[in-house]
């Protein structure tokens, strides 16, 4: 999709300068201007690798810090709080410690008279040079393009964020899913994700068009503030990132459910708030009046969202597929290595793809990233997994306390915030609105259908946990160019701030306070009677609860879950039934090209490793435990293999799907992926 | 060091573009140039995206292909020369496939009168737009500018390869260099890579130059070329890269020593390469006649080699011992993925501290891996050490290929190319000429000192291993400025192909010709008879050979053992004597404090990780087996454990290293690492 905000040219075009035909600069000429040149460029080369050691230096407190802080188990101050913190400080020093300017790039003005090239030569005395557009500038900011050089070195382009730091933490994210509890939330998920992340978006945007008036009329509104930047300040800061609360709820093993819920919402919550955004800017009606309600426009937004969602979620998923695939029909899992660079470029094309196709490479990489989990994941060799895991584990880890830390120092260095308090507190006021008007309403809603009900302790910490973070901040970075998004960026980072140091280092008190479970085995389902869970409690006899269950799993899902237990896990790893008795006889040949010979042999095994993926390294991930759990925690990973029937039975996912409803008091065995839906034993 | 040839921004400061000031170009005004503007961007952006698939579509291809090879175990194309190809074939693609120009950006020139500034603010019909100096274009070359856009676009930036894809392979060389037969042959080792690259460089130099002279004779040479130009050819084609050879060697497990001689001495010889090609840049006599010899500049030279390489090596010694104290002194290790991280962290500092210094990043990272795999590696969780080295294994190989791939797509979509076809023969000549000059009797002056004198077989083969690669293009294409420069990056390119394809490929067939032997367990030593090894059986008896090799180990080296063996070992590592033993006793609280717990518990375990540190995936690496390994083969990693007796045994270093040379007959034991001298046994 054509963003407008996408003027400049991004991160990846910089590492594709040119080298033909321009490098006459270079010539090792003797004359003494050229060696000036030199020089500043060396200088200026000098100062880059100074900046980045800044950041790296940053970073490497941070690590010792945490590591301090783990140690300790301290639990107040999350690492990305301790990154913002440890920024701010580098920020005040380069702000108030460093000489203010250096002028030594006086800007030059020669008039022209048509629109501008994106090259431009320029007869110095003889000699030619050449330049490149850079942008625009309005006239009364010129002088302003004289600054501190050191600050200008540690402001990046913040298309380093969309292009470099974001896609390998939601590829993470979208990989490290934790994917049976994912699933069984997947309704409640998806509703406050989308429908939720839409109320929020529109309720905060209606009450920051209030606040923008009210500014108007005492006068603190100094340009213009359409309700197209209201409606985009409340995409931008819909999107929650509750990696602190995570990250506590890993540590102190509490509630699954919540868990999921959460990192589910957040994790598509971050999808939907980049591509609603995206739309917003879209929204540009014809006409005169160019920011007056306009239904054609309007549609056309909508049109966009849908477009760029389903096309970036496409992509994401055929890149994963062929990677399934190439795992599958290859024998690469004999050199891990090979196997591991191959799924990284296949991961990281899927982005490059989305990108140049036009859609959003950040959502495709998420959805890659789940793909690559549900199905490439189970034909990795064993090396390769965990070589993965603790690539994207690593890249993500850097990614993230890397923003963490340029938040904290973008708070001082940044050189055009305007801070007003009447819109800062009217954003904390309606985010919290917004956050209140989209969970308790949807949680109601979703009750009305859930077994399995939203307690009010986990909705009230769910409106809680709404924290702001890297997503939030690099939607609102991206354009800092007129005066309402210069605001917007200001309170954005203001309530970055407030969310994670205030209400992350909250978690702990307010699961104690709320009596939310903590020590969690994930292992293991809810005890029987608790105060938390009593609504989760089913009541009827075994079969009865059965039949319930299954009308209350939505032919949708049930159909999705028939569809990929019967071809897609056989067509694309080597678990599943075997296609020969899933597919229509005629299809026979495919059938058995398509169907690998480990299907029969490797079933019982693949079952395990595929039924529960995840990160096992609970320390620091999101996520949590790695055994393969039942919903009524009856049979272990290794339990579940009472029957080793041949190959003919269960050809049927229906019957499948039974066993695994009707696994309340006995072992089941599965193939492929095990949803396993949540079935209570009150005996 | 300052280096002419850097002259253009670097890749680094692309990462920092500046976001503050330069926004107000990306207002969200309706005006339609604007729109045309965006819509270019967008264009731009799309096609870097594809152009950046274009190379992650050849790198999956080349993974699939290496894998099909290594599955039918094809050994006459390495996995470099199939990059090649595959880069190859797409140059033709893009050459010749896609439409010639684009004419989209059209330059516009403006006279100015003096010097060129760095930024330029061009008024168009009122609006202002910033431009930054890309370089200067000679006026012959102005029509050059205009060139195919997919070209362009594929063509990077030459800092790229110095910035981001030449360190993660250094690294991982050094990382990964396997320390027991490094030190076994460290003298023969260093004199190859420092002695032998100088040789090499200066023959090859004075052979080009008379080429020149004979091309400017013929009327071949259509403008200058110096002889410091020649010089530099001379240090640019020195740099070897045998990793064909290397990987052949692995998977047949050829002799030990001789892939330690090969290795070695292409991993040192990279950084004399650069260093030695910077010092013959800095070379600029003052005065007339600026291509003249003088002695001043020679010398200033010279001085320049030695301070840009002691002050590269004390960068990466220095960061890799802090790295080792941080990760001694911290329990770190209890977070893998902090340990990683800050290992990672503090290894990619090492490049920006040397860069932001003035010394060479490449160089400073090569001995900052060989510190981390001496000292850090031994504090590392296990898990950790596994971690860095595939992170830094996947690195390797994807910059690696992409390099290679790099270069077959160059040899088309490079635009200024000038092959001379006299030139050509001229330097195949040369390198030959070179490499035999510097192999052969260098080899003779070491076998003088050597008792492992290094057999005829081994000196042929070190010759026919001469190959070029990674390093010698990323010195070529780095000035690409003049005609000289050009046609010795043309001819670079041709003498990599030529030799990773043809000398490649010829690795297998020209071992059995020279009769060295494959197959070989590096656990085990040479047979005691046997053709190739001759030259490499003692005869004195025991004793007396025993004396021999002390007095052959050279006092330096004996020195350096016994430091680091009492001091640095014990300081920077769990392992090693305790420093209160090995430290005089007015030094009790110092060595109280350092000395960690563990080193009196983990002595015998440390021991063992601690000798004979490699990666073991021996696949794809450049390494091979992974057990300790005394020089007569009678201990076993879990034999050499019959003396546990107490802190007080062996404080001397002497007695330490008198031991490991008495392990002869019996078993042995060593704190810290056991470099281990070899010694045959007759009997």
């Amino acid at each position: 999709m054509a963003l407008p905000v996408r003027r400049r040219l991004p991160v990846l075009s910089l590492l594709l300068l040119e080298a033909g035909g321009l490098r006459a600069a270079e010539r090792s000429s003797s004359a003494m201007e050229e060696i000036a040149t030199e020089k500043e460029a060396e200088e200026s080369h000098r100062q880059d690798s100074v900046s980045l050691l800044t950041f790296i230096l940053l970073l490497t407190l941070t690590i010792l810090t945490i590591w301090l802080f783990k140690h300790r188990r301290v639990r107040f101050l999350h690492e990305t709080g301790l990154a913002m913190i440890y920024g701010l400080i580098v920020g005040v020093i380069l702000r108030y410690g460093t000489p203010s300017t250096s002028g030594r790039d006086k800007p030059f003005s020669c008039s022209q008279e048509n629109r501008p090239f994106t090259t431009l030569l320029v007869n110095v005395s003889g000699k030619f040079f050449e330049y490149t557009l850079k942008g625009e500038i309005s006239p009364g900011k010129i002088h302003n393009v004289e600054q501190n050089d050191m600050l200008r070195k540690v402001t990046f382009d913040p298309e380093v964020f969309f292009n470099i730091l974001l896609p390998p933490i939601i590829f993470h994210a979208g990989y490290s899913l934790k994917k049976r509890h994912f699933f069984r939330n997947l309704g409640s998920i998806l509703a406050y994700a989308f429908l939720g992340t839409a109320v929020s978006c529109f309720i905060i945007g209606n009450l920051m068009y209030g606040v923008v008036k009210l500014m108007k009329l005492v006068g603190q509104l100094s340009d213009k503030f359409y309700y197209t930047d209201c409606l985009l300040f409340g995409a931008i800061i819909s999107a929650t990132d509750p990696v602190t609360v995570l990250a506590i709820f890993n540590e102190l093993h509490a509630d699954v459910d919540l868990y999921a819920l959460l990192f589910g919402e957040s994790v598509l919550n971050d999808a939907v708030a980049i591509v609603l955004s995206s739309s917003i800017v879209a929204y540009q009606p014809t006409g005169e009046n160019t920011h007056a309600f306009d239904a054609a426009a309007f549609f056309k937004s909508v049109g966009v969202f849908l477009g760029i969602f389903s096309g970036s979620f496409m992509m994401g998923a055929v890149t994963g597929v062929v990677t399934a695939l190439v795992t599958k029909f290859t024998k690469l899992h004999c050199f891990p290595l090979l196997e591991t660079a191959l799924f990284f470029l296949m991961s990281w094309s899927t982005f490059l793809l989305a990108e140049a196709c036009g859609f959003t490479g950040v959502v495709a990489v998420l959805f890659c990233g789940i793909t690559q989990a549900h199905y490439t994941y189970n034909n990795l060799s064993v090396e390769s997994r965990s070589r993965t895991k603790q690539l994207f584990e690593v890249l993500h880890f850097l990614a993230e306390n890397f923003i963490f830390s340029y938040m904290g120092l973008a708070l001082f260095t940044f050189q055009k915030h305007i801070f007003s308090p009447v819109f800062i507190v009217g954003a904390f006021v309606a985010i919290f609105l917004g956050r209140a008007a989209h969970i308790y309403p949807l949680s109601f809603l979703l009750n009305l259908g859930r077994r399995h009900k939203i307690s009010w302790s986990f909705q009230h910490m769910m409106m809680f946990s709404g924290l702001r973070g890297a997503m939030a901040f690099a939607l609102a970075i991206r354009d800092t160019a007129t005066y309402s998004h210069q605001m917007m960026f200001s309170t954005t980072l203001l309530i970055v701030f407030f969310t994670v140091w205030i209400v992350g280092g909250g978690t702990t008190p307010m699961l104690s306070w709320l009596n939310i479970r903590v020590g969690v085995d994930p292992d293991q389902d809810p005890p029987p009677t608790n105060d938390s869970f009593q609504v989760l409690q089913g009541d009827g006899p075994d079969s009865e609860r059965r039949n319930r269950m299954k009308q209350e799993s939505a032919w949708l899902f049930r159909l999705w879950y028939s569809f990929d237990h019967n071809y897609l896990k056989p067509i694309l790893t080597h678990s599943g039934p075997p296609l020969t008795t899933t597919l229509p006889s005629w299809c026979g040949l495919i059938a058995r090209c398509l169907t690998s010979p480990q299907v029969y042999d490797n079933q019982e095994q693949l079952r395990e490793e595929d039924s529960d993926f995840i990160l096992n390294d609970g320390d620091l991930t999101v996520t949590y435990g790695d055994t393969t759990i039942t919903a009524n925690g009856s049979s272990g990973p290794h339990t579940a293999t009472t029957s080793l029937d041949g190959r003919r039975t269960k050809s049927s996912s229906e019957e499948a799907l039974e066993r695994d409803l009707g696994a309340a008091d006995h072992e089941v065995t599965s193939r492929g992926t095990r949803l396993v839906f949540p079935l209570e034993d009150n005996a």
